[in-house]
């Protein structure tokens, strides 16, 4: 019966079966010790029989092999104990030494990341990395945990679609049986319809965005979460709703993977369950009075001011995650609800100097999205538009939401330098392979 | 405080306030019946106050609104109870006739189908649909919650591919910023390399078929369960975690919305947690003998022995799943396992008449499947394949594991009579929109 690398410790004493990876081999002292990998982390043996160390002859990293061995306690190896008098038997060998390493920490460093995502098959299997990916999944458990919790039902809207246009970032176009079709960018007009059945709904899925910028911010291919609650009382309800989710989510992930997310080097998390609120007028005001800039030309958030605002409020609030409220009519898409003149009913949450998502509440008036769609220069005859505007036609309540970036959420959990750090095979203008 | 519809017979003799959609409106011994449609489902109004039924006119069905009244035990309407002296007020006034009923229990007719996808923004929040799409999203808990329980990972890969080849479906082909790419049909490559790192992972996204057929059972945009778990003893491990999985799922479903189920005339389940097993000969054999027909030139099972050998299990062992066995060479891909001459370690699991998954185990020796790529005709040293090449070079434990038609598993669970029927916005070689 296999017993896996972390009950290792309940085993003091006894003769235990394990399955795994090796991870490493070295020798000292006259002694071999190697680890082996399994799906909880490493274990530690010590091999003293030479017909068993013989065994180990040219295989390399990565063999795959049965360990079985005595229990014994050690708290100098990992897990607090380590196994003895070892017989092994090898299931897979290999006979390649790994084109990457996969013992040592992680470094990131800029110089490495093409190596890393070259070899990335191998490279995941690196415990910090690993480590990465197991937070990336819990996160996302989480988010459904607090979404399911909150009566949200999750949906799945198409990615191929006629029209993709929605006012937002470049997209893939592809022939679909002969005629023109795109790749959803997000699930927005779905989303939105879906409402007026479900009233809040959620979708965890890639949108595409071919993004002709090589940053360390751009991807073309992402996980998006995208919120859309309906009887909102007012845009309050949503940005309350989407801090809620976050503060839940960071918080769990921290209660429930502190280890591993320090063994990572993430950052402990500084938030307050209401995270603070500030207008674009108080934050360019505030920036420019902090930073002796004259900030009157600037309608957006720089990208300076999102990370400033970020240092201030945690500062300040006690909170490294902030709204910037009342974002420019410039910024507003044809869904979004106007305030007033200058500004919109939507804002940015930032968290860490990031945007995470938009937050807005959405034009739930027929004629008045109508219009909005025209001054946005859309035809909102465009048969690819009827089945949107057939639902506000029919009586679509108060409504807002949000598309939150995943990529980011984990990119900013674990401080990372780079989004794709935090994804599994990474999409870029260079990249489409592995 | 908004109180929801499912909550109204808690509150008998209370004034409560719920707001929603206008559902039915009827006349009836002068008085004016009215149905409110929530998140949660109707409750029923009556309306005698002159100024109020007023504020109706005009008011088409999907008007949002809210509605104040007493709460009054009456068995004969919805959830056992109904609103009497009500005040109105309208959220959202919707002049238009629905394009199409919203009112009446589902009847899909093959002929309706059109006009339902047509319409679909609004034909689903009929309540019946509306259950089509609770089940659906509840299955898929119900499955994590499943997966997470037995250690499973879940990962997102990518959608984008450089070669979605892998002896599948037709692809769709796009441009990659001036480069061929492909539409994943699968994340079968990826998923394979991911047990390398997490030894058990899965993933629920979209998978994309270019295919030419328009059938109840052919859509070019499909959501898929993908299972993979290393270190199994036999292709016996993958089989029972899938059958546990499905068993699970379906039991469960049927525990926490048996209701809706039954009114939605979902057929009752007949499974055993252990489900029949028949390999590929005997099925053919068992055919022919109850049918009088001779099988002995089919290699593959055709469509009529799959719903006969589903039949046949359910009278016979008392399930309606049943595993086909030892499926033929002739249906394996070149990363399946071969059992000897003539089959393969794969099974076809199959439920209710229709294929559901199919079930192998991987060929994980390195030099064996570098050589069943050659003979499937494909190029080992084609730059696509080297990442996935690479895990097994490195070392990739004995595994298996399955994709999982999710659209395939909601139609035969509530007995749908097109695959379409199970997806919000379904695509096929004649539909892109909505």
């Amino acid at each position: 019966m296999r017993i896996l690398s972390s009950e290792l410790k309940d085993h003091v004493g006894e003769t235990v079966h394990l399955e795994g990876w090796l991870h490493k081999k070295r020798l000292l002292g006259g002694l071999t010790f190697i680890n082996l990998r399994d799906r909880r982390g490493i274990i530690q043996a010590v091999i003293d029989d030479k017909n068993e160390v013989d065994k180990l002859k040219g295989m390399q990293i990565g063999t795959v092999m049965i360990i079985d061995g005595k229990v014994v306690d050690e708290p100098r190896a990992p897990g607090g104990a380590e196994l003895h008098e070892v017989k092994l038997e090898i299931m897979v060998p290999v006979e390649f030494e790994p084109p990457i390493e996969v013992d040592k920490p992680l470094s990131h460093k800029p110089e490495n990341l093409d190596t890393l995502f070259e070899h990335r098959a191998i490279g995941l299997r690196n415990l910090d990395e690993t480590k990465i990916f197991l937070i990336r999944s819990n996160l996302l458990r989480l988010i459904r945990q607090f979404l399911y919790e909150h009566d949200f039902v999750e949906i799945q809207t198409p990615k191929l679609v006629a029209n993709a246009a929605e006012g937002g970032a470049e997209v893939f176009k592809l022939d679909y049986f002969g005629k023109p079709a795109s790749l959803a960018q997000s699930p927005q007009l779905y989303k939105q319809v879906m409402v007026g059945v479900f009233e809040r709904v959620f979708e965890i899925g890639p949108a595409f965005r071919a993004e002709p910028s090589a940053t360390t911010r751009h991807v073309s291919e992402v996980t998006m979460l995208d919120i859309e609650m309906a009887f909102i009382q007012s845009h309050e309800d949503v940005l309350n709703m989407v801090q809620d989710l976050l503060y839940f989510t960071v918080t769990n992930i921290w209660e429930q993977y502190g280890n591993e997310l320090k063994q990572l080097r993430a950052p402990e998390p500084i938030l307050t369950p209401t995270f603070p609120r500030y207008s674009m007028r108080q934050i360019h005001e505030l920036y420019q009075e902090a930073n002796k800039t004259d900030m009157s030309g600037e309608i957006d958030l720089t990208p300076d001011e999102e990370r400033w605002i970020c240092d201030y409020a945690k500062e300040h609030d006690g909170s490294e995650a902030v709204f910037a409220t009342d974002l420019p009519k410039s910024k507003m898409k044809f869904y979004h609800m106007s305030k007033d003149a200058e500004a919109a009913l939507s804002a940015d949450l930032l968290f860490r100097g990031l945007e995470l998502a938009t937050v807005p509440q959405r034009e739930h008036r027929y004629d008045k999205l109508v219009e909005q769609m025209k001054t946005a220069g859309l035809n909102p005859d465009d048969e690819s538009y009827r089945f949107y505007l057939q639902a506000f036609k029919h009586g679509l309540p108060p409504h807002g939401g949000c598309g939150f970036g995943i990529d980011r959420l984990v990119e900013k959990t674990l401080g990372l330098g780079n989004i794709k750090e935090a994804i599994l095979f990474p999409r870029d203008i260079n990249r489409i392979t592995p």
